[in-house]
């Protein structure tokens, strides 16, 4: 008999209670117990924040989006905020306390569900000594030494969807519809929502944006009679040098205030620049939201009994990984190196240049 | 034998396509021809936007967003503005023009599909000897004579749909939402995707809001151990005065430069007075677009094969409308009166305080 | 403070669980206490099966289809089938027990959500002294004393939806797809998801259809150059003498074995008499699950609340219903009098016959 | 300048139409003419079916399931069934006629879309001298030589809605509901669907269950309190020797009448031998239709853009592929060699026994 703790951390991503699921199937199956750890580490230091997890615990929740055990973005066990009595807040390493508690709870293995933060904090409990597995979890997709990660399939459909949406009310009003979507380092759910969606630009972070090009794409649509245009920017795209974006700040050169992202930003630049009636949107939230797709469910699903194996191997300090469609273990370092960014000589990207997407260059 | 010409105006909503669908065929069963006018009136000015439309042209678009013949938000035929050699913009009146083109042309009826500004001018076009039947359209659902318009069910599913998906959000995080949906003079959206998306607070602008009420509703929650909220604020809400919002100026007391619409202002009030992490989002065209569902797709398909009765019957200068569950006709003149507003002693209004939804008040 | 019995019972409906949730709401907001009796009257036999239900048991079932304490399409307490020790099933009546237990737990009042036949023994024990209130619930609409019931929209959603997917099928091969849906006494929603989903062919138990009419629409079909035909049938309906279908039977004269229901039987028939390839669906149980849509939802959260309203007013032996979109509290003895069926007088019906749509007649 | 032919011949699946969008911009931005072959090879025998593909007849088209060229499963050109004056069905080759209208047209390729028959022909035409470029098409996912066809992920993602749809009716009523679902020689829609949908049991063609297996996954459902089961069913599965299902046919040793498919034999057996409440559902036809999902119209964009940059290498002969993630060409002799069946040592078989599902064996 094993026991097993369980975690999520960061951001949410449709799927996370699909992971928790498998785990506590598979689990269920050998005869271990599995306890879920509530807000991240919070069960490690009070016993009522770890709760017990059977199969009539999570029933149904593989197609539930959030996750049944809660998240955080706040707070790193090796660099806790805390406030004293004075109202400041100092950092504090908690850690120890955490590793302690994992042992006198008598758990084997810590399996932690996260984005590059979590797995940063995950392999270095690992190198104190704590057991641990990790499963990826990045709604970006942007992580190396995974091919995916579940939730970017639901966030592209949810842009898709949005798209869809947004085709038929720009077509009947001859606008320009520009929508802001994640991706703050790389354009993975722009890329993908905007050929799967009809994007006439897509705008990456991956490939500086010239307005130049951008505008000459919707004056030739209108050219050849389409009088409407579609723009997916992601949040993290960068105009050209000397057209750059500033946040909340002020554009140089021109003195005005800037008041949303950079697809607002886009979004006046065109009608400025066109005259063409312009609205913007932000999806924001609603990427990270919802019932994961088929699609998700079935990797958050493989990813948990994936990482039940790699307790019963004892490969710790490992992440599962997805590699050429079969389930892999790979070192937690290596995964945290860097982000994985969009390849431009992918045929993904030179699918959209082929059906005459502009990528903004 | 009939002609009929056909003209959808104003902004987009989902189950124009079906309204053009039912006309089509009802009068092609009758042995009739439709023409629609693109772009609201421009088919009368230029033969080139007058388009024959027969089953095949319009086969299946019941169940698309837009509308085939395009639509205009500019531009009233008896204000019309042009911009003359000199770059000014001149204000004239072509409805004349039209009323004549609509005679040579020989049609027997104009089946206009718009908001109370189409309906207005329809109304002038009958009283200058245009026969003209009207068919209701607005999002907001806020024309009086008519229990419901297409495209509101449409466009509250939208916004529960985006509710829904807020909502794993928000419990994973600990987090109020704040969404701000359409509703520029009144609350119907809101709430009813309100209610049926299981917010915690609704703001409409029947009712102006109580910041303080708003806030203690969300610690009400944390109380008793919910620690999210979630917030639906009808663009148009107003909070009560000394608390009033300025859209893109500043508010009164705090100088601060206001970004966004009301739901971004509700946000940082509700940050600010509560310390709980809070987030908003604007639906805005997203609630125009995508399928009609099946409950907007029947009810423009009633309207349209509605008018076409009208149109047999020579009821000209009346509007299609749905009164307790049947067709009726109205006199347009009556239909444009007056903004059909939330009522608050309504079994709605009464089912979301009972379930313990805060109005802000 | 006020003891409340909620029971759910008949076949399953999406919304049932959103009744429950604005019953323990509002019950909740009144200080009263609300109990769910696990399917049907089980909860007075067993007092394990009696559930308190406070607001935490019932977050975010509004948006589930189901119900969350289990219904029951077997047993009437008045004739409950029992198997002796002889392995022989006994009918006895129980209703006696659940009164006295009723009585013992202190409850005040029991909200009985339920079809029919559930109205019928809800009325019954008003008869005997236990102070009832009625929700009907019958996805097929058949109620009379109501305009509608919840999870009828959703199960029109879903037929529609299904109708959607077949017309790309059906156009790409030139094929006739035959859709079977429910409707055993009425023809609700064939008609409903017919006309929304662009049929071509509708036939309800209120109309008797003659094959030769399907026939010849769908000749005419192919004479106008469309290729393809979509035909919705209820489940109850019934061709016209001599062309009789028996369900498992033998069709007189043609001594065939008839395999499934009238779905498959009108296919077989189209094929054979018009040599198109055609194919048939049976929709089944899908049309009774999933997610109540926004209209259904709202509905079941205002005959739960109204339920509740009436429990304060001690409106007993009274069913909640919609009468031109208000709520109202109507005798449950009217309710279950008879079926409510599709006036053929309505605009839908003229509607679907003004756009070409086949009856069958 | 090049002239190039499109045509879709099998079965419906969603993408088809993404990909003849891909083709159609393409080639527009070569310079090149499209021209699409109605119903397969009609084109080739009369101009009127051979139709000119501009960007504007595609138009929103990748968001449509079905083609817009229209399909058949009738007629191999190399041998066609033609009906003789007599009546009678003579089997013609009609391949020389085609391939010389073909050369007289002055078509430089023909992009052949289809399943493993319309690839065969595609080859036997390629072997007379025509240039044929193939792109992979089946549902069932079972095409050797790639990892993916489009329209699979649609039809999993619309099975599994269907599961979703159908669980909170099982267990409202502690009923066993049993799905078929498509997969006549390999189980990949039932195995994907199964997993995501949450399905107790899951039987496919690669794994011939034994009815005690499944019966006892049931009972042990009941044991630990869960009432009710999901069953996946391939149409294609077989039980083991002695328990053969027997289409249309008698069960030997029973020598009933068995009426549908094996879901309904499967759920029979259930109920004669559980003594359980269990009815079955064949989703049928429902799976080839309705919009693509996300997934698969990036992947039949993909596919139809790869296929026009093999037009210009001129690899003709040669069929796209999906190959770790990447484009591929693949010689067309290849793929159409063998089916391509569940691999029962993968990791997604494996995540079903880890997490409980019982395959039958």
């Amino acid at each position: 008999m094993k026991k097993i703790a369980i975690s999520t951390g960061g951001g949410d991503a449709p799927g996370l209670n699909a992971v928790i699921y498998a785990v506590v199937h598979a689990c269920y199956r050998k005869g271990w117990e599995v306890y879920g750890s509530r807000n991240g580490y919070a069960g490690f230091l009070d016993l009522e924040e770890m709760i017990q997890l059977r199969p009539r615990d999570v029933e149904g929740i593989y197609a539930i989006g959030g996750t049944i055990i809660g998240s955080t973005n706040k707070g790193n066990p090796f660099a806790n905020p805390v406030k004293n009595l004075a109202g400041e807040t100092q950092v504090i390493d908690i850690s120890d306390k955490i590793l302690r508690n994992f042992k006198r709870m008598n758990f084997d293995c810590h399996i932690a569900i996260g984005g590059d933060g979590s797995m940063e904090i995950a392999h270095q409990f690992a190198e104190k000594g704590m057991p641990v597995i990790g499963v990826p979890k990045t709604i970006d997709n942007d992580l190396e030494e995974t091919d995916r990660t579940f939730g970017f399939d639901t966030a592209v459909s949810t842009a898709t969807e949005a798209l869809d949406k947004l085709h038929s009310t720009a077509k009947s009003h001859d606008r320009v519809m520009v929508v802001e979507v994640m991706g703050r380092d790389s354009g993975w759910i722009a890329l993908y929502s905007g050929i799967s969606g009809g994007a006439d630009i897509i705008l990456i972070p991956e490939v500086p944006f010239d307005m130049d090009k951008v505008c000459e794409k919707i004056t030739d649509n209108d050219l050849r009679g389409k009088d409407y245009s579609i723009v997916v920017v992601a949040e993290g795209a960068q105009a050209l040098n000397g057209q750059r974006f500033i946040k909340g700040g002020l554009e140089p050169g021109r003195q005005e205030v800037i008041l949303g992202g950079v697809g607002e930003w886009v979004a006046t630049e065109i009608q400025r620049r066109t005259d063409k009636d312009t609205r913007s949107l932000v999806l924001g939230h609603l990427q990270r939201g919802g019932s994961p797709t088929t699609f998700d469910r079935l990797l958050a699903l493989r990813f948990g009994a994936a990482a039940v194996r790699l307790v019963e191997q004892e490969t710790f300090d490992h992440m599962v990984a997805l590699k050429n469609s079969e389930m892999k273990a790979v070192p937690i370092a290596d995964a945290i190196r860097a982000r994985k960014k969009v390849d431009l000589t992918s045929d993904k990207v030179q699918t959209a240049r082929d059906i005459g997407i502009c990528l903004g260059d």
